[in-house]
């Protein structure tokens, strides 16, 4: 049967790993407070084309026996969605209302390494009503560099290192205004691409849109300006350009890079080459990078929008950043990431005879009271058919039932005299680890 | 915007209820050494329907540009996608695989009171390759009546119970077959509809489908034997009736009704009038009855399949039990259950004025580093807002950095000193907890 192209399924091992940086990210974003929100799966397929995202090739969705009310498709992102659960919840909902969402979404893009047509997103959002305080931009970028930091420590190698890479729109459009140039989307299409393509190039594709030569020297010099700190604003300074909005854009950026308090292995920088020039965002953007990742692209985007939803009454303006977590898992598998064993069972009950079964199965009850995840042998068989079993699944631990019981840690061929009351493996096989380099898998 | 007929969607306080009964599942599932898959929500069209579930009334799914070189559907229950997975994964896989599977499932039935268009069922599933021991049976029964009882600890009311309904399709069809009656399944069929039907109704039901009178009395006589330990066997002998397979099945059932060991709160039956007729059960099935919903029907129903896949070389038996989670959770929710608090957070941090943030975020984060979900008040207020902001999402501590720090308790008003590197909220404060009458919302 062909496998799906786009649509990944993982081993169970795999799955330990996605689970691994699942819940670590639900363990940040709970500790700040931050609420889980899901939605369902399809939205109008009017309310989705509404979004000028018809370029990201909407699944719709029809009943095969009888017509729907209305023509529905599979959400493409996360903020779509929860704008409508604002708006529609908006009587009960607390604002500023701060959600973490993670949830599978559905672009029908061309499949490609990293990229894929359901996918995993993490996003957290805050939102306001009417207001929502400068503060909250603060807020979500802490949290992810601690989801980041976490997640490094979690999956990485030693060296793994991210950096997350804030700018503020309102610096590049107030920038491009101060120099006269009224079409800041177009100009900041063109320096999006300086990842892609060199300076010079972008020079004459400045040129094209009617930038003269002095405004390119400066709109040049304005994204290659990087720093860990608030030095950028002088920085900015010195190229003399000056409007209102690059003031307030600068004021912006400053509080953000100088209020994050970063984890290990997280840089925050302002770097103002970051425009993220065709999304919808209106201050704060974000964007991030993994060292020695790369060719990733950013792994975490987001931004401020002023108005990510409305209804008669108000409108509700948001700061949210998105985690791509099948992208980022496709790269961490991709380089050896794996878990130390296929399964939760940190001892495997050893059944020398099926009349002993019951006594098997009381004392791996005893062990799973105990939080001990255990697992009794399928089948009465001789006790090398059972190491086996175990080693073929990683689990540590064999658990022999006699008078006295014994356990043997199948790594190192210790068997030792236990007591499944008092018994307590090392806590890093409790459960299944992250590990870096797979153990060798012996199958004897 | 109109909501989705069939797409419920929970409020943040119901989502901590969901959330906590995921997480019960996946660690009782867990503790027994069930591994997590799982599968993409769409399978190819003509897989599912070759399933004979068109009745299941399938949701299509096609890119609204481009053509796909599949059809597509959204899955409408776990099993077949599971049964597509362990054949594509059979080189990898160590049998018996034991698998649990949390996930969404879509059916485009007519929504009505427990019954949605998008719902979330959690299976577990044990799956051999050509051959799967007895045990098996006992395995996923004795998981699920852990999870079960688990369960109403965790959201029942004191007298919550649930009952786990064991039968044998062997039993029934060797118990019919030695009455001379060879279409098993249309007796079944009828036998079925014992919760709708009164038993004058369903013996002349089974005259219309040729079953004669004393037949019938025996029919009716076998559906009626309900027992908590093993006695069913003697029942079902004094009726008289033999057959080969019914010896065999009654076999099975004794062994799985005996072994199981039930938790407080469950009860387990060996239960003859479950018969599952309509689906494709080759022994043991289950079915699972809670006290006080009966109107639900089984939450949680399965059973045994010689047959769960095949490829060219070899057949993959198994046995599962499903538990229908949004069924169950809106039974719940309706009855009252709900969350302690609307959010993750134990402590609001106060700020009374914004220059006071930055030692605000970092006291917070000494209390997340504890492991205390913790949140800085959004915008610098006077100290009766922040009250009122903690109040209104049930956050129970209020924290007033100073010299010394005070922590107060919401709920009583007590107000003490404390300091971030020591204090510790009740544990029932750490999370938000799982309660039957909600408390009276204030907001003064």
């Amino acid at each position: 049967m062909a496998r799906l192209s786009g649509f990944p399924e993982y081993t169970p091992r795999e799955r330990i790993v996605e689970q691994a940086v699942l819940d670590h990210l639900r363990t940040t974003f709970e500790l700040h407070g931050f609420a889980s929100v899901e939605t369902r799966a399809v939205e109008p397929l009017d309310v989705l084309l509404r979004k000028g995202e018809i370029d990201k090739e909407v699944y719709a969705v029809s009943r095969l026996h009888g017509e729907e009310a209305a023509e529905l498709a599979l959400h493409f992102d996360l903020t779509v969605p929860f704008a409508r659960y604002v708006v529609e919840n908006a009587n009960t909902l607390d604002f500023p209302f701060r959600r973490y969402q993670v949830q599978k979404v559905w672009r029908g893009e061309r499949p490609q390494q990293g990229r894929y047509r359901e996918f995993t997103q993490a996003d957290i959002d805050v939102v306001g009503r009417d207001v929502l305080s400068p503060h909250a931009d603060v807020d979500v970028a802490q949290v992810m560099t601690e989801a980041l930091g976490g997640l490094m420590d979690l999956v990485g190698s030693a060296d793994a290192h991210a950096t997350l890479q804030v700018s503020n729109r309102k610096v590049l459009e107030g920038f491009y205004l101060g120099l006269g140039l009224t079409d800041s989307t177009a100009v900041m299409q063109v320096v999006d691409k300086l990842d892609k393509v060199t300076p010079e190039k972008i020079r004459v594709m400045l040129g094209e849109i009617g930038v003269d030569d002095v405004s390119a020297t400066k709109v040049l010099a304005l994204a290659e300006i990087v720093t860990t700190d608030t030095s950028f604003v002088q920085q900015v300074e010195a190229l003399g350009v000056e409007h209102e909005l690059l003031a307030e854009g600068l004021a912006e950026l400053a509080h953000v890079v100088g209020s994050i308090v970063a984890p290990d292995r997280v840089t925050v920088t302002a770097d103002l080459r970051i425009a993220r020039g065709l999304d919808y965002y209106t201050g704060t953007v974000f964007e991030t990078r993994l060292s020695g990742f790369e060719q990733l692209g950013s792994v975490c985007s987001g931004g401020r929008y002023e108005k990510l939803a409305a209804d008669n009454r108000s409108t509700y303006p948001g700061v949210g950043i998105s985690l791509g977590v099948s992208r980022l898992l496709a790269a961490l598998l991709g380089d050896g990431v794996t878990a130390s064993r296929s399964v939760p069972s940190a001892v495997l009950v050893a059944v020398a005879d099926d009349n002993e079964r019951p006594a098997a199965q009381a004392l791996a009850g005893v062990l799973r009271g105990r939080g001990i995840s255990t697992e009794v042998a399928p089948s009465a068989a001789k006790f090398g058919k059972q190491l086996r079993h175990a080693e073929r699944r990683g689990i540590p631990f064999v658990w022999f039932p006699g008078t006295p019981d014994t356990v043997k840690d199948i790594r190192s061929g210790d068997q030792v005299e236990a007591d499944p009351a008092t018994w307590t493996p090392p806590s890093e096989d409790l459960r299944p680890q992250v590990v870096i380099a797979p153990p060798e898998e012996k199958t004897p």
